[in-house]
């Protein structure tokens, strides 16, 4: 059963279903000689002959950096909450932190399949910004600020700075676990406000340990245990992310260092896991549902032809537990 | 510019275009005509439209119960490496352990979008086997067993039996935590798994005390809070998750317990963060990953035509650590 049977049997033009199928004029007669054929022959439409006719297909793409994340769940969580209301469903894209596979992604959705995108950006690139212009459909950034663009981020800098000034009491030897600063958000805007916090304290930036590794608990752990060797000495470890401080704080368990007695140690997420280990980790809650709220009321805007392009700017909570000192 | 509009420039017919574009039979002096035309005028066929005429996406979709767990990124992971090397991009549909987005997304990407299907699946109730039936794309299973599909899944009820041996050592009074047995593999599988080993061990089913949660870290402190309440003298808990008992063990070490001295635990998944906590939480392995290279293996198979079902049961590793006695 096809449209120009629906068509032949109702007694209208091919043209006429087709209005009727897509919601443009038809008059009553007409439409109930048709609706009474699709309900006698059971005739579905297909729903990718519908999509390319009336262009919409009520599907959202959101492009993610990796899944088993915390911070990541809880902004899909956000995002999926006010889409579904809107009547909309989500289609995740894992790009494992490759940055071929976020380009790859953002044309796929962009070609076909979705009516806007949320893209919960790490790292952006000239190639992502090529990309991101390219776009035939809207989109919004969570997580990274990018002029241009509607956009919900964390205030990476000051949260950082927050938490480091209770990491950074009565320290002597400090060490940063930091991520790539290509990472504009986790990477630069976090090590800034470490830094801050460590000038206050009047230690100089030529003074600090750094080290840079990756996102996850293991990559934590390898890069505490190049600090132990690089300066056995520290008593504070500002760590950029909660999985790295796990990590982190797990080695230094290990070694025998009293927590937060001869190290302290501070993560920035508040994930479960810093909650469940002991000491508790002192850390920084960031929105990150309500952002993913917010970044998907960005693209309903968008969706409903409001072209003024917000940036947000969401605001955050220290959490001081067990790995700071008191004083 | 459209497949009309480049048939007239190029003097050929418009099948003759459609066929070209779809890798049909076309006459080479008619091939070079076509791609002169389209070189020219930076014609670029719809993907849509091109879908429609192919019915192929090259795209697998990937329903999954929640984004934010080890064992379900590891699968993701696996997934991934099989079908990009194969040319698949994937989409991943997040249920939140909601049925009925189960179901919806089951039908959207089976009514277009995708070639094929991998559910990893949790409860299958009649509604979803009448989906799967009518599924139009192949599908394969993730982490539960059905008659008549491709399947991969663990193989709960020995792996929960083998750690519960450990957990069993010296213990008089035991609980177990864990989750309905409306789901298969983690509910009923795991729990008769347990009941086995304490059977072995000489303690009956009645003398066991019973609590089911969710899957998440919450869930599990707020049942070893409940279960402090209604058996304060348990000396050994099998839970059916490492997030149960990781939010267990907290529980445990706010209320002063030693462990694994006054109290054993035992997880089910060895997650990262069961590696992290101090003592280390005694688990099994599961290959999560290569389950789900598996999985997207029988899926191949089944895209290439293949007919037969396999189903396929991993093996485990016991994962003896610090949350258990040594005798």
């Amino acid at each position: 059963m096809n449209i120009n049977e629906i068509a032949k049997l109702a007694g209208v033009s091919r043209a006429t279903v087709s209005r009727y199928l897509n919601n443009g004029y038809v008059s009553d007669e007409k439409k109930e000689r048709i609706q009474e054929v699709i309900d006698r022959t059971g005739y579905k439409p297909s729903t990718q002959a519908q999509t390319l006719r009336t262009k919409k297909t009520r599907l959202i793409g959101v492009i993610l950096p990796k899944i088993n994340s915390d911070s990541i769940s809880r902004m899909v969580a956000g995002i999926s909450v006010v889409l579904k209301e809107a009547g909309y469903q989500l289609l995740l894209a894992n790009t494992e932190n490759r940055e071929k596979e976020e380009l790859e992604y953002l044309r796929l959705f962009s070609e076909n399949h979705v009516d806007g995108i949320i893209l919960i950006a790490t790292i952006i690139t000239r190639e992502h910004k090529r990309a991101l212009k390219a776009l035939q459909v809207p989109v919004v950034l969570l997580g990274q600020r990018l002029d241009g663009y509607s956009c919900v981020y964390q205030d990476d800098c000051l949260a950082a700075r927050d938490v480091s000034r209770l990491l950074l009491r009565g320290a002597g030897k400090i060490g940063c676990i930091g991520v790539t600063q290509q990472d504009e958000a986790v990477g630069a805007g976090r090590r800034k406000g470490f830094l801050e916090a460590a000038g206050d304290a009047g230690i100089a930036e030529d003074a600090v340990s750094f080290l840079e590794t990756g996102f996850s608990v293991e990559d934590g752990y390898r890069a505490m245990d190049q600090l132990l060797a690089l300066c056995p000495g520290a008593d504070a470890v500002f760590c950029a992310t909660d999985s790295i401080a796990l990590g982190a704080l797990a080695r230094l368990q290990e070694a025998g260092r009293q927590i937060p007695e001869e190290v302290a140690l501070a993560g920035v997420g508040d994930t479960v896991s810093g909650r469940i280990v002991s000491p508790k980790l002192t850390s920084v809650h960031f929105y990150y549902k309500t952002s993913g709220k917010e970044a998907a009321r960005l693209l309903l805007e968008l969706l409903d032809g409001n072209e003024a392009r917000k940036q947000i700017k969401m605001g955050y909570r220290v959490e001081e537990r067990g790995t700071t000192r008191q004083r």
